[in-house]
């Protein structure tokens, strides 16, 4: 059998876009003699629709969206993927469904069963489980069609509280019964730099324990915070990956069953490494963050400090230099240093900068607070009207001019609320909010591979918020590289307090640091949408009761 | 068997309050002869705990605390709520349960099964549900005891694409099959105005269906968003509420069974008027993100227009007239009328205020902006700038003095983006974000209705956000009677489009309101937490995906 494999960057709500390129591929996959070409997890509607699932009109349009490219489907079939409406009296009102169509009709359906209902997932929300499990026959060939999670019931979480099992039941178990020759797996699997190796051992696993091969079908770009690396894989019956398509990339590719029993390792020692990956899935967050809410230019505030430095590389490569706007905003604590460096930047990408001088403002709102803070000394609340002063500028700007402010905190800060709400806190994205600051170091190491862009003095400084003379990270925060793993082991491993240690690391450090992250959640609450590259994002991933004495 | 009840305001995370909140109610019961004291749904922890639950440490203290609260059950039983770890090798990590304890120890564990996954609720996040349901004999009494959602297996949602039975089992079927004499349901119920009503009837309507008795135990006070409005019942056979704990406030109650055998409908036509639950629940809703989170102070500003009226008289209430600040910050824009009106309201209710005008500190942005917005007509922007300034200005206050800024945008501008990011859309807290502007009328009549407390202008004139000459809501937006219409309907029963209706809404008025709606979901995303009083609040009840066309 010849069958298509097509990874696509689907759009939530689109339906015309969605369709269109669902039926290019149809016609591609036709024309290259596929008998049949498959698509991603919720390819009609985009991943995640989110509460727009409980709209009647939103399901209604995926019926009429997947009954159009059904009537695309002559002399070829195709598996998409949609929200259907369970049929039954009881459950919830829809299922997450692979829908195979032929010939105009809906010839077979498969509903998902095991549902993630963790992090960044909320399916059991929306979608009923499925208990049942037929294979489908197509052409000589018995096909067991999962969708995504349906091939993690065992599976490692970097939290180890979490049981390996988290589903008490097992679709390919059930579907092993009947003798499959092929599993296919639809999915809409987000990308996160610790996950790349695992979730490749979980499908090579799934084919070695059953002896059957494996076509996983992701999709790519990204839906707000969400990055889907794509980097689909086909999997041989030994469990060696034989075929993988590009990370961050929309792809397309025919191969025949005959081809695939044979088998090899494709994968062989071409890994890619970590920082590379989290490169392009920032870039290719921040792209479509402005393609799929139909902006093109981005402002930013540029320090001379490395986040913003790296935060305006990174959108450069995503946007173009035309699309960008830097705007320098020195104050009387501004070192000379630091407004050269941020001017060199914006030369070597070519971008269009302005320097505006936040000293009036600042020293109007001094005046008008004067009379009310008489007597007392100035605290970080003077720090916190610099930040915001430059707030207002940027969105001054981005609302007269059409462009989205970006927001350039890392995840350290943002962690243990070093910012300012309203002030270097705002922003439309938060490209580097999952991003530790020793990561924003490798980040922009990896971006001067080849040539300098950020300046070396950019990046051999001593970081500092210039919000008071001589002001350094170091005098409020510990040393970065010990602040980072005290809050990976807490935020990313969720670790008990007294199970996190490493060099330098004693407990009451470690509980001054928790002390900070737990204060500070009512700031997250109100920080923009953060581009996920880890596999505990601030955002929608952690929810933490704000009231909580914990 | 004589039964104690409590309707205690816990707080999440704060297990040494809600140990000692539970063992002095213990003690109580105790004094009164009591053979089995009652508590709500996940009271040693405080519900709802969100993430604190994927915490090993978290979950540890509650065990601990479970075991310490047991060291005080001599001579009386007692039901409480507590995640426990599921000690099966697959699912969840957690169950939700009741524990019976006893002379020191667990003697009986019921596990929820039906877990409300949808609006505010997570709980398939982290809890495996129960399937199966043994009744526990205490006393020669059979009880059924059930969490919450188990007896809301049949629920009539706002949402009418919902089913009806949103889950394939009734734990009460399984449990009426051993002849249980009483039905305990412990809870964590937030109050909704529109559930009042229908949440008794469920209960009724399950001591009706079986002829057992019901005894509802519900929390009290407010974590974040979520207010719970205790209301506790204790339904007879016949499905008559006998008796009825007070809405907003703990409680503690002492019956026999036989009493309750008897039955009467001690609800009768006291019901309480929407309005003042309402009122009530904000009152609740202010008083406890004070209190759990250690602050006693806020401040708002007060612009002479009904919101911010109406937040600080709400404010003052919860909070007292002694921790409140008041600040006027008029602009060239700003009407006579409202700083009269605003000194008034202050006056009235005996607060501190300040007026502090805007007009240097936007001039000097004026200036530093002269140069980059040369030739470009004002617009949004420059009311922008002015929203952005007070917000400086109220930031700066909260920073130096230690106070919480209140929020005092309503749920239509919210709905519809008619407000400044950053702006007038900062604070803390929002107090009447999910309350609709013609709502908000309704409960400033509510707090005049003894003496006039916000000034008759406040009330009388046309809503204008005063941030250009001679501005006025409608300018930008239908009347609000309309809109509030059209709203409802679009967020709230979530009603599509070609189902709106209503006197003056047409179908081109619809399609513009909910461009509006969909276009400002990028500004909500960053909003403060807003106090939940209806079923569909803007905030963790509603995910929409931002970067949807649709």
């Amino acid at each position: 059998m010849r069958i298509s494999i097509a990874q696509i960057n689907y759009h939530i709500g689109n339906f015309e876009r969605n369709r269109e390129l669902i039926i290019e591929a149809i016609r591609k996959a036709r024309a290259e003699k596929a008998d049949i070409v498959i698509f991603s997890e919720l390819s009609v509607s985009g991943y995640p629709p989110l509460d727009l699932l409980d709209r009647i009109d939103f399901i209604e349009k995926c019926r009429t969206t997947v009954n159009e490219i059904a009537a695309e489907c002559r002399g070829i079939a195709a598996i998409v993927g949609s929200p259907t409406v369970n049929p039954n009296t009881s459950g919830k009102k829809l299922y997450n469904t692979a829908l195979v169509l032929s010939e105009g009709k809906v010839i077979f359906s498969a509903n998902k069963a095991l549902l993630p209902t963790y992090d960044i997932f909320d399916e059991y929300r929306y979608f009923e489980p499925e208990k049942k499990f037929p294979v489908f026959e197509f052409r000589g060939l018995r096909l067991a069609i999962t969708i995504c999670e349906d091939l993690w019931d065992e599976q490692h979480f970097d939290n180890e509280f979490e049981k390996r099992r988290l589903y008490t039941i097992s679709p390919m178990e059930e579907l092993a019964k009947q003798n499959p020759g092929l599993v296919i797996n639809i999915s809409a699997s987000p990308f996160s730099w610790s996950k790349t190796g695992p979730k490749a051992e979980i499908f090579k696993a799934k084919a070695r324990k059953f002896g059957i091969p494996v076509i996983q079908v992701n999709q790519t770009g990204a839906n707000t915070e969400l990055i889907f690396d794509g980097a689909s894989m086909i999997i041989s019956s030994k469990g060696e990956i034989w075929k993988r398509l590009p990370f961050f990339e929309e792809a397309f590719f025919t191969f025949t069953t005959d081809e695939l029993m044979e088998g090899s390792d494709a994968e062989g020692d071409a890994r890619t490494e970590p920082v590379e990956l989290i490169h392009k899935a920032l870039v290719t967050g921040i792209r479509d963050y402005f393609t799929k809410t139909g902006f093109k230019k981005f402002i930013l505030g540029l320090s001379g400090g490395i986040d913003s430095a790296l935060t305006l590389a990174l959108a450069v490569e995503a946007l173009g230099r035309e699309n960008a706007w830097a705007v320098l905003m020195p104050s009387r604590y501004s070192s000379e240093h630091s407004v050269t460096d941020a001017r060199a930047l914006s030369e070597t990408l070519g971008v269009k900068y302005d320097i505006i001088s936040i000293e009036k403002p600042f020293s109007a709102f001094g005046e008008i607070l004067g009379p009310v803070f008489e007597g007392l000394k100035s605290d970080v609340t003077e720090e916190n009207i610099q930040a915001r002063v430059r707030a207002v500028i940027l969105m001054a700007l981005s609302n007269k001019f059409g462009c989205i402010l970006l927001n350039t905190s890392n995840k350290s800060e943002a962690a243990v609320g070093y910012g300012t709400l309203y002030g270097d806190m705002a922003g439309g994205l938060s490209v580097l909010g999952d991003v530790y600051k020793t990561d924003i170091y490798r980040l922009a190491a990896w971006i001067n591979r080849e040539r300098e862009i950020i300046p070396s003095g950019t990046i051999s400084k001593p970081p500092s918020a210039e919000l008071r003379p001589d002001q350094l990270d170091t005098d409020s925060l510990p040393d970065y590289r010990i602040l980072d793993a005290i809050l990976y082991q807490y935020i990313d491993l969720q670790k008990p307090a007294e199970r996190i240690s490493g060099e330098g690391i004693d407990r009451a450090m470690v509980d001054r640091v928790i002390r900070m992250i737990n204060s500070n959640e009512y700031k997250r609450y109100q920080a923009p949408p953060v581009l996920r590259i880890s596999s505990k994002s601030f955002g929608d991933g952690r929810r933490m009761p704000l009231v909580a004495r914990y």
